[in-house]
C-alpha cells in the first residue's frame, strides 16, 4: 500500500517536472516581430516583468521537482515536503495568475486605459505565451493534487483515531 | 497550551478578516476621472478583469474568515481547515498576483507594447488600488502563517513519535 502511494506520488512529480520544464522552455523561446509604420516591433517574454517572474517561478519549481524525486520516504525530510509542496503550489499559482492577467491585457487590450491588444501584430508570440501558460496551469494543478495527497497521507491516521 | 493556541489562531483569523474586508472596500470604492483632450476618462476597478477577480477573491476570503471563527476545535471539521486555509491562501495569492501584475503595467506602462502608464492621469485611483493591494498582500501573508501554524499543530505529534 505504501509502495503504491510512493509510486503514485513519484509519477505526479515526474508529470509536474515535465509541465514546469515545458512552461519554462516555451516561454523563454517565445518571440515574434512585426512592422508597424516602418518601425520593427519585437515581442519577447523579457519585455514584461510578469513573464520574467513566470519563467523564474517555473525554473525554481523544476529544480525543486528534481530534488523532491530523490527524497527518501523514510526520512523526516519527506514529511516537510507537505509544506514545501504547498509553497511551490503557491509560487506556481502566483506566477501563472500574474502572467495570465498581463496576457489577458495583451489579447483583449483595455480600452478604458487606452491599451491596445497586441496579439493581432505578433500572433506567434501570443500562441507561445498561451502554450506556456497552459503548461504552467497544469503544473500548478498537479502540485495542488500532490499537496492534497500529502496532507491526506499525513492526516488519515489522525482522522481514524 | 491548547487554549493559547486556539486564541492565537483566532487572533490571526480576526486580523485576516480585517485585511480582506479593507482590501475589498478600498478596491470597490476606488475611482477617479481625468480630462484628456476634452474627453473625460474614468478609472474604476470594474474596468479591469484582474481587479474584479481581486474583489471577488477578497470577498470570498472574508466570508470564509467569518465562518472559520465559529468552527469548534473539537470537531473533525477543524482539521479540514488545514486544507481550506491552504485553498484560501492560494486564492488570495493568485488574486493579489494578478491585480499586482496589471497595476504594475498601469504604473510603469509597457513601452514595447505601446501601453502608456495611467497613474499620472488618475493618481487617486492608483493610490487606492495600491492600498487595496497592500491589504490583500497582508491578508495572504496572514493566511500563509495560519496554514503553516495548522500544519505544524497537526504534524507535531507525528514528528515526536
Amino acid at each position: 500500500m505504501t509502495k503504491t502511494r510512493r509510486i503514485f506520488s513519484l509519477l505526479l512529480r515526474l508529470l509536474a517536472l515535465g509541465a514546469t520544464l515545458s512552461a519554462t522552455i516555451v516561454m523563454v523561446t517565445s518571440h515574434d516581430s512585426a512592422e508597424v509604420l516602418n518601425l520593427t516591433f519585437k515581442a519577447k517574454y523579457s519585455n514584461e516583468s510578469a513573464f520574467k517572474y513566470f519563467v523564474i517561478a517555473e525554473a525554481v519549481a523544476s529544480g525543486y521537482s528534481v530534488i523532491a524525486l530523490f527524497v527518501s520516504s523514510k526520512t523526516l525530510l519527506w514529511r516537510l515536503l507537505v509544506i514545501l509542496d504547498a509553497v511551490i503550489t503557491m509560487l506556481l499559482t502566483s506566477s501563472v495568475s500574474a502572467a495570465l492577467a498581463v496576457a489577458h491585457v495583451g489579447k483583449k487590450g483595455n480600452s478604458h486605459a487606452g491599451w491596445l491588444p497586441i496579439c493581432g501584430q505578433v500572433p506567434k508570440f501570443c500562441n507561445q505565451v498561451t502554450g506556456a501558460l497552459i503548461a504552467g496551469l497544469i503544473a500548478a494543478i498537479i502540485y495542488f493534487l500532490l499537496f492534497i495527497y500529502s496532507v491526506h497521507t499525513v492526516l488519515t491516521p489522525l482522522f481514524t483515531v
